[in-house]
């Protein structure tokens, strides 16, 4: 197996819903999705979801509110990161107008392929 | 078990080497590091190096060259992404001052912690 490259710069997005666009790089058993969402502020948060994969999220431009069920929510901005383990609802608000997310997921996203 | 927040601005980061610092953060299977390199630009890549983990790494400063081996270098700049499956000997060229790389790992890298 042959280590892979991507440029989210040069390569075209897939635009999944209105106002997100993602670039996907994985292995057999990580998966980063480089997620722009554009279309903020947001009046309200997303509703909760929740995974069987856990997830890491990178916030490389942008600001968010993070929402984890049971916890407070926090105020996330470029440099800051989020981890969510398997199963927990959580959800986030834009606060910008913009905002580049890395999300990384282990096992892959079979649904992002 | 909760989801967990890290802020890389207002943490201090872990200097392991001359010039290298990060920052860490994970669930039970999935490790993130983000790791800030200076010093550059080095006049060769770090030795190959390989190891059983996944990785996946996003750029989200600077300019590196991505060695694997047995393939071309390549230069990746801010955007830009490389995926290493397991076991795969690989490298990287500082070709900058400085960088910013975040690093995931599948299973979690027990001798950062």
């Amino acid at each position: 197996m042959k280590a892979t490259t991507l440029s989210t710069s040069t390569t075209p997005g897939e635009q999944f819903r209105a106002g997100f666009t993602r670039h996907i790089i994985h292995t057999p058993q990580l998966l980063t999705a480089v997620l722009d969402v554009d279309g903020g502020p947001w009046a309200a948060p997303d509703p909760f979801h929740s995974h069987p994969h856990e997830q890491i999220t990178y916030v490389v431009d942008g600001d968010i509110l993070f929402l984890a069920e049971g916890q407070d929510p926090i105020r996330l901005t470029a440099g800051d990161l989020f981890a969510v383990p398997s199963g927990v609802p959580h959800s986030i608000q834009l606060l910008s107008v913009r905002a580049r997310l890395v999300d990384t997921f282990h096992p892959i996203r079979e649904d992002f392929l």
